[in-house]
This record gives C-alpha cells, structure tokens and sequence, in this order.
C-alpha cells in the first residue's frame, strides 16, 4: 500500500463567498447606507490586523461574473476562529444585504518533501524556519488579482493519484512545481489541503500584479503530467482587492 | 454471487443540518431572541438526555462555511423516534429562524465479522457484549470537533466493490481498519449504514480533540487500497460542538 | 437486435413528496389549523376509498429528513386520474403550506415472463389471474414503513443492460427474484415502469413492519448480480404510515 | 473525418414549462381568477391559430408530477417568433402565477436520408413534398396525451456516435426507424434539432391516444442497438391535452 | 510533457445573464417603467459606446427560453472595467427587476500559431496587425443572432486532450478551423479563453444573420475529430440583438 506524503499544516483558511442583495441595498436611506458601510469598513480593518485572533491575515475580494460579488478570505490558527470570525461577519448590517453561494474551509500545508527539500532537516518547531513560516503562516501579498480554486486529484478506474508508486508520485509533483518556480515574483501561490475539511481535497489560491498572469499558468499546468492525468478542478473565482478605504466605492450608490 | 457481509444494527441516526436565517434573527427584539434561546436550550438539554425516548443521545455543533450553521446529531431506537425529535424540533422558535440544506438517515452499524474478530461468538443478546453495545448505542464523545461524511463503495464498470470475492473485500477492510486503529484514542469513528434509508451508503461521524487529525486520518486513509479503489464521498462538513450553555454566546447578536 | 421483454401493466402511480412550511403553519390561529387538518384529514380518507375513481389505492407517509416531510401515494387507472388528485391537494389550505421537492410518475409493471412463470398461460384479461391483479392494482399494506428509490439499468460503455443477451437477463433477473422471496411476508414489493414517463426507468416502493428490513433486503440485492453490474440509484426516501386518525397529532403544533 | 449528415429544418420549436403557484392563485378573489382565465383562454386560442405570426402551431398540456404543471409547445418560423409568444405570454396576467422550471429550444428536424428514402429526389423547394411539409411544419395531432424528452447522442471515450462511419450510423439509425414504423398511428413522433441552440442535441415529442404506448415505445427502442450503445436521456415529462374549453376547470378552485 | 500552446489575448469578456422578474415589472405604473426604460436606454447606448472605458464593445440580447431573458456582452481592457459596467448596472433600476442566472469571465484569445500561420512573424506589438486586432479587440458584428457556449478540452482518462502530442493537437485544430473557414462571412466566431478564470476553458460566441446556420456549423464540427473525441460543451443560449431603440417594445407590458 502506498504511503500518504507527511505534510505540514499551519492557518486554518475559509473562502468565504457572498452575493450582494442589489435592490435592497440600493433601496436603503443614504444615511443607513453610509453607517452600514463605515462598521463593514471598520469590520475589514479589524480582520485585515486579525485583531479577533492571536494571529493571521484576512482580506477582501470583489468577485468579478455572477458566482459571487465578494470574497472574503480569512486565515486563523484554529477553526473555531473562523467560526467566530465568520460569526462576526454575520452580526455586521452589511451581511444582511449578502447571501452566500459558497464557501471554502481548509488549512494551510506543506509536504515535508518540500519542506525538507528547502530546508534540510525540519527543527522540533518547523515555524522557525522563515519559509515554512512564510508558506504555512502566509501574509497576504498586496496585490489587486487573486483567483481562487478548489481541486481533487482524480480516482478514477483506470487513472488514479492515489494509487501510483510514491516515487512516481514524488517525480509528477517535483515537475509541477517547475512551473509554479517558473511564476515566481509573477504568480504568488497558497496551497491549502481540506482532505477531510470541506468536499474538495485542496484549494488553490493564487495572488497577481497582472489578472492574465493566471490564464497562462494555469494553461501552462493544465499540459503538465500531473495536472493532465489526475487534476479534477472546482469552480474558478476571479476577484480583484478591496482595501478597506475601497470599500465605500464599492458600495456606492 | 458473492454474499452480503452480515451486520449488526443499533440506533437509528439523524444528522440534521440547519442553516440561520442572520437577518430575520437580528431583527427581533432582544426579549423575544433570549425567551428563544432559552427555549432551544431546553431542548438540546432535553435532546442530549434523549428525554423524548427510551434510551438514545444527542449532540448539536456548530458547521463552519456557508453549508450549514447547525448539525444536530441524533440517535434512537426507531425511526419514528427520529421523525418525533425532528418534528419537536421544528415545533421549537428557534427552527423558524433556520433552514434545512441538507440531513442523513442512517443506523448504526457493526459488521460480523468485526464484532467476532473482537468479541468471539456472539451471544443472543449481542447487546449484552459491551463492545458491541458501545459502537451499536454508542455515547457520543465529549471532544470539541466532529466531521461527517457519507461515502458510497464504487460500483464502476471496471472497479466493483460488489463483485469482488468476500476474501479479497475482507482483506482489504482488515487494512482499512488498522489505520483506524492507529488513530485509536486520537479519533473516535461511528459507522452508520444507510443502504435503502437514505442516498449513500454509509455515514462517516468522527470525534477529536484535534481537527486536524480529521486531516491526517482522510487523508492517510485515501491512500488506503479500499478508498483508494472503491470509495465515493459525500460532502464533508466540519463541525464545533456547542453544549447547552454555549448555545446564548453563539446566538449573541 | 435483443428484443425487449414484454410487460404487463396496470395502474398510474404517482409519488408526491411534500415539504412542510412549519414557520407558517405555526403561525396560524389553532382554529384556523384545526379547519385545515379536518379538510386534509376528510381529503385522505376519501383519497384511501379512491373516491375520486373508478378504482385505486392511496396512502400518506411522514418521510424523516430534510428531503421531504410527506409522501403521498396513489395508484389510478389513468394519467388524468393521477393530475385530478394532484391538483385536488392543491386546492386544500393544507397544500398551501407545503412545497414539492420531488415526485415520480410511473405504473405498475408485471414481465410477462414472471407472470407466465407463476400463472402459465394467460388468459385474454390477465387481471382475472389473482396474482397478476395483487401485483397490478395492488392494495397498500397495511404496515408502518416505506421506503421508495427510482432506478436505472446502466447503459455504460462496457457495462450495458440492453446489450446482454436475452437469457442472460433473464437468468439475473431470476436470481435477482429470489432475493426477493427470501424475504416473502417481511417485505413487500411493488415495482413500477417509468420508461417513457419520468427521469428514471423504474420505482421501487417497498413495505415493511421493520425498517431494517429494508436495509438488509438492498444491501444484500446490491451483491447481487445484476444490481452489482447494472443498478443505478436515485435518491432514498424513508416513510412512516400516516392514518387519518394520525394526521392531526403530526399536524399538531 | 465522418461527414455530418444533411438535414432540412422548419418551424422553430419551443417547450416552455410553468409551475402554477396554487397559494398565490388560490388567494385572488374568484372574479379576478375569472377575467384571468378568461384572457389566458384567448391567448391559447390566438396561439393555438398562431395568429401572432404568419403560420405555425400551439398546444397546451397539463403535465403529471412536481416538475411542472404546464407545458406550452410552440412551433413558429422564426427565433424572434418564439420570443414573441414566449413574452405575449409573460404579459398574460395568468403568467404571473407561475413559474418556468425548464424549457427547449430546437427546430424542426428531418435528415436528407429519411427525405429521399421517402419522397425520392427533392425540388428545390421541398416544402411542396407533402411528407416533408408535414414533417417540417407539423400539425399538433389531436390526441390526449404528449411525452417530451430531450437527448444527446453519446461522445464516450470508447463508445462515440461522431466517430462511428456514415454507413453504421445509416444503418442503426433505419433499424431505430423501424420500431418508430411499428408504431405507425400509434404514437406519433416530433423530431426537433436544438444543437447550437439548446443545451441538449434533439428534442422529441411523442403525441398518442393511450399514454401506456409511450412507455411501450420507448421501452422497446432502448433496447434496439442505437439507443442502447449511443442514448443519452434528459427529463421526461407526460403531459395532458388542455383544449382552451378546458383551460376553466384546470384553474378552477 | 506536452509543452502548452502560447497565445495572444486581448479583451476581457463578461457574458452576464439576466431574468426578468416580470410580474413585478408589470406591476410598476407606467410612468415608473418608462423613466426606468428610458435609464436602461441610455445604459445601452453608453455601454456599446464603451464610454466607461478606454475602448471595448458591448452588446445586449434577447435570450429565448427559460434560462435568460437577457444577455450583456461587454467586452473591456481590464478584470476591473468588467467589475465596473457589471456593477454600474447593478445600479439601474432596471437591474432590480432581473436576478442573474449565470455569467460567463474570461478573455479573448488568439493561438501563436494562428496568428503566425496568417500574419507570418509577430511585431513586438501585435495589435498592429489588423487581423490579429480584430480578433483580440473585436467589434461586435451588427446582425441579429448570437449564440453563446462554454466548453473544456477531454480529460478523460483515455482521451485526453493534454496528453496528446503538440503534432497532434496541431493537426486536429487545423482541421476544427477548416470548417469554421468554410462558414466564413455566414457565421462570424470569438474564441474566448478563460482557462483560470472561469469554470469552462473557453467560451465560444457566435454571430450569423441566420440562426440555422449556428444549428449547422455546430452540428458539422460535432463529427470533427477533434469535437467528437475531445470537447465537453456546457450550457447553449440563443439569443436576438437588442439595439437601443428596441429596448422599449422588448419592456413595454
């Protein structure tokens, strides 16, 4: 029996998703509107210091199509954190203007392949290594683009990740991540695993100065063995950042 | 034809997942929300001592992501036990407030041949075995997380759990549940089988201390022969428990 | 070219699943759902006389889970009978305050080779053969469960029912049957044809004074042959027998 | 590369489904429900006459199970004609009482092969060829009951209608013609084409006498060998003549 | 490993879908309409004029059946400027008469080899080329038909689009392109990537003076080889072009 990859995991993550109810937003007196706005505003300046929390990162996304018109991504160490933060959201008068399509729940991780193969030896506590660190505590690149999606690797009857060798698991993945080195300084990438989570067993969220960036390297992933065989992909989600001083833009009227 | 492994039954179970309605929530006043809260405090008090039938258990947890806000979990003897509890439910103030996005009908479940590698030749009453009585009417266990998840053997056109011979199905459930086995103190795992209640086969509920063992288990178990090549999942929903004294601070607005 | 098998057929069916409002059901003024519980009780004791045909059989079931709160039964002589009864439950209070998740239109269905095998030869009317009457306009059974799944024969690229030689089909199905006399005076079954009709090519609707049964009765057909290579299932629908006499305390709030 | 087969089209064809909410219906006073019905009976008329457009076709069914109530079968020459009767309707105060579940959007299909085979070489116009007239701009038969369903024909991996050769499509599909002959004056049947229009490749209705022959049809047909290796099934719905005499007592209370 | 092909884009695409909410609009007094008519008028006419950006084309349509009621097709510089219009129609009165069915985000897009294959070596600014202008910034062609579809590249586990050698590829497009030459001046088409950005890989738009021929072109490519073995098709919706002086008949009630 093949032996499952050791893997390191750090924040747990939620992708969460909300459509903005238009119409009854839009039929509130401004003087409602622009207090709901400052506490929303003041809600994402609080998440965005991850001041709910001992640590973590939070950030606000406006989704482009009709999936959804806003992500919210927040990363905290312990799921109840989320819970609470999500919570906290739901308590906001905005919130009552949103529903929710969709959402992500999953945890930050790294193989120790990968670990080891950056880093040597894994000290008792990994967290002291900047990029273990950096890749499992991650802070949210400042850039406008970010796309988000879940994945499986497939188990089909005849093409199934999960029964290849080790060595042959080990040999695709290395390669893969020849193209995501290839995007470095392009292309900023969070692995998160939900094995167990949430219904899909991974989610991908990649971070761009430039939104095209993102069609090229997940084309370019798409002809990569690993990708061709065994990749089984969830919705897509475009959206572009919302600082909080953007924010009033967003919902104006 | 290969023959049906015999099973053992105990309780049936209802996995009942409920969303809040936020908005219509805050907008009552805070009287009518506390006289609410205490009502479905009584309940779930009343539910955990499964006053409502003869013997039985209950728990309720908070899902994290936008599936569900609640789980209820229930197990009794009859299902006309769980259409009483379900019924009560709905008769309580808090379930206008909620929405049904999804639940799991299903009893729970010990195969043969896993009572008798444990427990030797069975009595009349296997009930009186307390092995058997503790995973057929089993408590449920005082730890902060649980995930659930319905899954299906495969029945492919090349991959058939069906018809493969009981020798080769036995061998590979023995190493299927030696990683189980390992997680033994760590991870507490209920069986339930839903074959002709409900739309899978089985339900998967389990118990931790430590979400991310949830993690490790799936996913060393995914590498596992018998997942790797026979199993379908379901959703999986991730959940906190919520005891009756926490119920105020997670309906707090 | 394989020549499909010959049926014989009798009485419309209709499954009709129903979704409680509770929030607005218990909003009314008791007096106001005392009226309607009268009407709707009134409306299922003449839908069990099949007052409202020439012939017929009908029963209600409270069905567990989230899927549906009721199941209405009915069995008619014509298409036009099963529209007339489904929009005279429309036009009773109580139907105002449910929704319809589902339904399944089929007819009774009986092979021709089944019938010959336990009737011989048959007469110009086969529903002068006892036997073939029981199975085509079939009285409900007097028994507190229900369960009821629509199915496929699989058409797959390797594996196809409508490919397989005649006698190899019918040497499943015969075995496929016995399963079914195992559990003669436990449960019950009646099948239906939807080819032509709804989604799935047939209902199965089984009756029983054990549930489990019903659990040990699928689980074991699914290691049976032909429900190994071929069956496809929809959903599982769970139900406990509602009289008239019991409608008010389901009702009751 | 296999050739595409040449096909003739006719008039566009449209299904348009509607939920009736019976609630809302149900709560107008009966002289509002009158005037409605009253000018719903005169759109059917007008649409039944296609006095909209320069010729066409209309008929109304009540269809059987929660999927629908209504099925409005529209055939017209041209889209924006479709778009017309389809939004003349929307402006009929009876639409407001009901919902659209489903539609399809196809055109009047008949293959070069099937047109030669009958009617020989064709004129330059072939709508003189009375068969192909009939085919192309069909009267609705004036017979109780409609069954629709639309399919696709199967692109598998191992099993590809598209790369079949021309003379084994030519074959299956005379063999598949043959049982449609056996049901001459039985069951008549409308083929439509919806690739590049809808989200299925052909749509067909079925009219007859006795609905039992649909399942009889179709039955038989599944297990003739284009349908069995190559059929790709969506919904089915059965329907009801509703004649504009008929339309009071539909919507009577 | 199959190295990916490059490509040119352009223009980001949002293809937003719209349903009207009829009876609320009806139920507007006529003076609100026309004031809501007249905006929706003077949104149309800036967006096709593309005033809320540097450059870009917009077009709006008619969708025939259930699935729309409208179709926007903007077509911008940048993720944002799609946020932007989709957002500034959020804020029409008319938008709160519509929900959003479905959307569709990605980019136009045009292979390397196509573009060298017809303008020889590319110059560092290849929106010099006029051909490779008109592909990546396109005008919208000013006839009455479009119809719209999303589609992926089989990854199937025998045939699998990626894994198919770079010759291979190259020979099957240019085959698909011979019969989308063979259409030239009938069926005008923009190839879309959204590979990243969106749950289909490409979204294809197709403009003709005459609908039947989308019916033919799709049809004929469907025996290609590269169709039959290798594309998946989503959803198809057929639609009428909406100038700005026929936005009024098409929302007069």
């Amino acid at each position: 029996m093949p032996e499952a990859p050791k893997t390191l995991e750090g924040w747990y993550c939620l992708h969460d998703f909300r459509r903005i109810d238009w119409p009854r937003w839009k039929a509130l007196v401004p003087e409602r509107r622009q207090e709901i706005v400052a506490e929303a505003r003041a809600f994402l300046e609080a998440a965005e210091a991850a001041r709910d929390a001992d640590e973590g990162a939070s950030a606000l996304y406006r989704v482009v199509g009709h999936k959804a018109d806003l992500m919210w991504l927040h990363l905290r160490p312990r799921p109840e954190d989320l819970a609470a933060i999500e919570g906290a959201f739901a308590r906001t008068a905005l919130a009552d203007f949103t529903t929710r399509p969709d959402s992500f729940v999953s945890v930050t991780e790294l193989s120790f392949h990968e670990a080891q193969a950056r880093g040597g030896a894994l000290p008792d506590d990994p967290f002291q290594v900047p990029f273990i660190r950096a890749r499992l505590k991650p802070q949210i690149p400042d850039v406008p683009y970010v796309t988000f999606y879940p994945m499986n690797k497939r188990r089909g009857e005849h093409q199934n990740w999960f029964l290849e060798p080790p060595e042959e698991r080990a040999r695709m993945m290395r390669s893969h991540g020849s193209i995501g080195h290839k995007y470095h300084g392009i292309v900023q990438q969070m692995i998160t695993g939900a094995v167990g989570l949430d219904d899909w067993e991974w989610g991908v969220t990649l971070f761009a100065q430039d939104a095209l960036q993102f069609k090229k390297l997940v084309y370019e992933m798409r002809f990569d063995e690993v990708s061709a065989r065994f990749a089984e992909f969830g919705p897509f989600w475009l959206g572009i950042r919302v600082k909080p001083p953007q924010l009033e833009a967003l919902l104006r009227v």
